[in-house]
């Protein structure tokens, strides 16, 4: 919640652009108080947490997230199948970022008389294979008309036992920084369709080939949440201290753990997992690795600690990378480069308010 | 939720049209079925009903609102505070349909950059004044720019005891239809908006005198989701059999009870409640007084049955009108009109996808 997408495609904002989204929500927000006592925690972390009435060893998680034609998709190169995947997949990592189980959605559509309602069956039925995986009930909605484009808003609502929540708080010094799966894919997936985009425009009849990014593509247009990760933690009979999704990128989500946990950390460049695939685009395009693995987007792994203690635990697990750990140098992340060269990270994450 | 809003400014949509937006979700989601016990009550009412885990007496609601620049207000006429107040009331609204109290929103806006900071401070001040009259906490949201205008979506959840829940079916022939306050009064402060707005059009140095409509602005700009009845009812010892809000005028709200109900009705026109601003003001446009009472939407007032025994306790109720009761005639709701004549209610709502 409250995690802006990568903002490809959007002018700056005049005003907005000086406080970004973090600056704007967080003046807006700020003479709000809870009311009550249910409201265990509200906004500041991947989803509010409600306690439920009576005495209940569980909670239940609140989020929402918007994806907005123009901003964080084109539709012209957005199959609407992916589109409604990706949005119900989107929606459910903030859940699994709480180390809870998502259970049920809303989906909210403002659309505009250039979607036919075939295209709105294709949108649904990516929407219904992403209930179907993630084992979610689609309990709801409101369906508006819009003077331009598409606006896609999902709610997600989950469960978790409250003594395996997970915040973006709680993480000390020397717990180890685990990384799931690999980082930098959605990103270059999304620097290709871009590349194509404007060949396609220029050269309408251009044929392009993309089977050889199929992965690349598949991660930016079809990305999937981490299910696997809540049970595998349970199994390893591990609680982490602190998690976040990676929707915003490795730099702006790690900032974030620091930040709410009050602390610093240090991270290994060359540890960060990345994809063969990765690689080989970057050379293609001639960028720096570093700009897709800690900076690019939308790659929704999970960025949680662990006590040292429990670091043997899942060293031999294929899925979990160690990148590095919790320093007490507070707000400061420091990032080791494969150079040997140390830097301090700054978030270049995608502020889409900034950018 | 699912409920339509008034669309005094949208352009038609060409095949959705066809649909309506009724007929759009539900082919749309006829695919979907539910995987969890938990969810008690999807698609189809007010707000969904989610169980809590575990035994409890009380169930979780949620349901979910967009209002739209250009579909469901216009900037020009729109103060942002009031426009602030008028999401959380009218998202509030869909859990005191379920005989539930409110208890957090999320919000979520997708806005252009031709807001600045200081319009959406205002937005959110009203925001704010609504979560206090209302006791909601704010506890999460998104915030993502648009190319094109305002979108603000909330997402309201409300708890309710499982004995006291009322959907919109339930209701029993013979059962009274009761209403609450007065209707008619917000589509005629729209209709005055519409024609300063007009009037502003072609002279902009027009000085409009518009605070003798103050009361049907006040139900237009600012509506006020009726927080007191679940009280009321609860106080009166009277179980409703059925309940829905009034989003979309009258006629369309009581043919989604007798529809849920599998029953028909009788409404008798002169048992409406209407205020007398609204009587002056509908001489003043030359339409029909049944237009706004029957057709008018906004009103946020909310419509209930009861069973014919429970009448006694109300009927000193000012805030509460009978206005007809249930009969076996499935799906054909009656009006007898003010001049005694009988004629078969057509929703005549603002089916946004369709007007």
């Amino acid at each position: 919640m409250y995690n802006p997408h990568p903002t490809y495609l959007m002018d700056s904002f005049s005003e907005l652009s000086k406080l970004g989204e973090f600056g704007l929500i967080s003046k807006l927000t700020q003479g709000f108080s809870a009311k009550h006592k249910s409201t265990i925690f509200g906004i500041g972390d991947d989803a509010a947490v409600l306690g439920a009435t009576g005495e209940s060893s569980s909670v239940k998680l609140v989020s929402v997230d918007n994806l907005t034609e123009g901003t964080h998709f084109l539709k012209s190169y957005t199959p609407l199948q992916h589109l409604g995947y990706k949005a119900v997949s989107t929606a459910v990592s903030d859940i699994y970022a709480m180390n809870g189980v998502p259970r049920e959605v809303l989906i909210s559509l403002s659309v505009s008389n250039h979607y036919s309602v075939e295209m709105l069956e294709l949108l649904y039925s990516g929407i219904q294979s992403a209930c179907e995986v993630f084992q979610v009930d689609l309990v709801g909605g409101d369906t508006t008309s819009s003077k331009l484009g598409l606006t896609i808003n999902v709610t997600a609502l989950g469960d978790a036992e409250k003594s395996e929540l997970t915040y973006r708080h709680g993480s000390n010094v020397n717990d180890i920084l685990i990384v799931t799966g690999d980082l930098g894919a959605a990103y270059m997936g999304w620097k290709i369709l871009d590349r194509e985009y404007h060949i396609a425009k220029s050269n309408p009849t251009h044929e392009p080939d993309l089977d050889r990014y199929h992965y690349l593509l598949e991660r930016q247009l079809r990305p999937q949440a981490r299910k696997d990760i809540v049970t595998l933690l349970k199994n390893a009979n591990i609680q982490p201290t602190s998690m976040i999704d990676i929707s915003d990128g490795l730099s702006s989500e790690v900032l974030h753990l620091c930040k709410s946990s009050e602390l610093g950390c240090k991270i290994f460049e060359d540890k960060i997992p990345v994809d063969p695939a990765v690689m080989l685009s970057v050379d293609e395009f001639s960028i720096p690795l570093s700009i897709p693995i800690l900076h690019g987007g939308e790659d929704y792994e999970l960025l949680f600690t662990i006590k040292p203690s429990d670091y043997e635990k899942i060293k031999e697990i294929k899925e979990l990378s160690a990148i590095g750990h919790m320093t007490s140098e507070r707000g400061v992340a420091k990032v080791i480069l494969s150079s040997g060269m140390e830097s301090t990270l700054q978030a270049q994450g995608w502020d889409q308010l900034k950018n």
